[in-house]
């Protein structure tokens, strides 16, 4: 039974404002929810329609399960859980990070964590002006690689500032990614969907790498930008 | 000015019952229309909010747009198009193409035809079970490149059969990808987002390439269907 605070708390956690707030986010569906939970994160509240081994949860009707879910086609599971505090960047030697400067859709901030997880990367560093990546549509779109990979929302330009490492920049006019041998340690920035890397931070950078097109003359014009991120980290992992 | 009739004929393209029905589709944006209208593609109907040059066009209202817009963002400009008819495939040799199995997702097709645009491909074919490539969120998602790539719905075992070139399938059981080498004409076969390339399907094809995953026990179980096929395709097409 879930009362109609319950309700509206739930339902508020799609803001941004409200996540910071309460310090919680949503996570729906079994295979998102477990993860989370066997990756150790905590959970305040799990939902479910149907019983389930986890304890303590809630069991709730179908109908009320659809108030409270952000998805078009609600699961049979939802977890409130909290959200995490990384009170220091891990420090790793010998490792490839992501920055991305201003990713604005879910879908692709989503899908660009999946590949992050599946190249084995676990930090991720996005320009304040990024989307959340506790937002539930993005949440949604990791297929539970939240669970393992970490985005940390910083000062782009600090960061490249204060790096001792090699730094790419995906541009238009860089050279061509089949040729570039990448260090098994350093810094990938992908830009925005409609404006790329912002021309303050990339006057910072000095390797810009190009996926070169094969397409006949008035073709795409770029690619979008979880796919060219898929390309460019299947080149930097090449064994 | 639009009348109730015109408004509900072009709301009603939404569904493909009535794509197919009128041989009609809709593209909305600037860029959109006007890559298709300068590819050849002729257009039944322009609408716009602002004067254009392109003539024929009716001159609409912004609450008026907002009516006929399958977007959720209306733009100034949305064109009806007639659909292409393709009496015979193109058979070029030497050429890769790329086979859809069951792709549900509008918003996976949409990236895939941009990322093969972006790599020359002509052609895709598509299980007949597959999303629709007119679907306006289809459209949508190419940015253009719908103009520039066909998408054929066939039987792929009959296509399979017919096949006197290698035929590759992406699966999670297969070589590394880095290792494989790739001739110049082929085809490659992407599976649904959920169940992968159909079992009768794959006991068709003899050679299955995996994207090795370099996470940590317990990361991602797969990668977005649009994300793998970015990645195949820009070692495919390795120079």
């Amino acid at each position: 039974m879930l009362s109609k605070n319950q309700q509206k708390n739930i339902c508020q956690l799609s803001h941004k404002k409200h996540r910071q707030e309460s310090g919680l986010f949503v996570a729906e569906g079994e295979k998102l929810v477990y993860d989370l939970l066997n990756s150790g994160w905590k959970a305040d509240q799990i939902y479910s329609t149907e019983p389930i081994q986890q304890t303590p949860y809630t069991l709730i009707s179908f109908s009320e399960m659809k108030k409270i879910s952000h998805l078009s086609s609600a699961s049979p599971i939802l977890g409130v859980f909290y959200l995490p505090y990384y009170n220091s960047i891990e420090k790793t030697h010998k490792e490839f990070s992501l920055v991305l400067d201003n990713i604005s859709d879910p879908g692709n901030l989503g899908t660009i964590i999946r590949l992050c997880d599946w190249f084995g990367i676990k930090n991720i560093f996005c320009s304040s002006n990024s989307v959340d990546c506790f937002n539930p549509k993005v949440v949604q779109s990791t297929m539970g690689s939240i669970a393992r990979v970490r985005c940390h929302y910083v000062d782009l330009h600090t960061l490249i500032d204060d790096c001792d490492t090699k730094v790419f920049a995906a541009t238009l006019d860089g050279s061509s990614h089949y040729r570039e041998s990448f260090p098994s340690e350093g810094l990938l920035v992908m830009g925005s969907e409609s404006h790329g890397i912002s021309e303050a931070l990339l006057e910072k950078i000095d390797h810009r790498i190009t996926i070169p097109s094969f397409s006949r003359r008035g073709g795409a014009e770029s690619l979008n930008v979880a796919s060219a991120t898929a390309i460019l980290l299947s080149e930097i992992f090449r064994s």
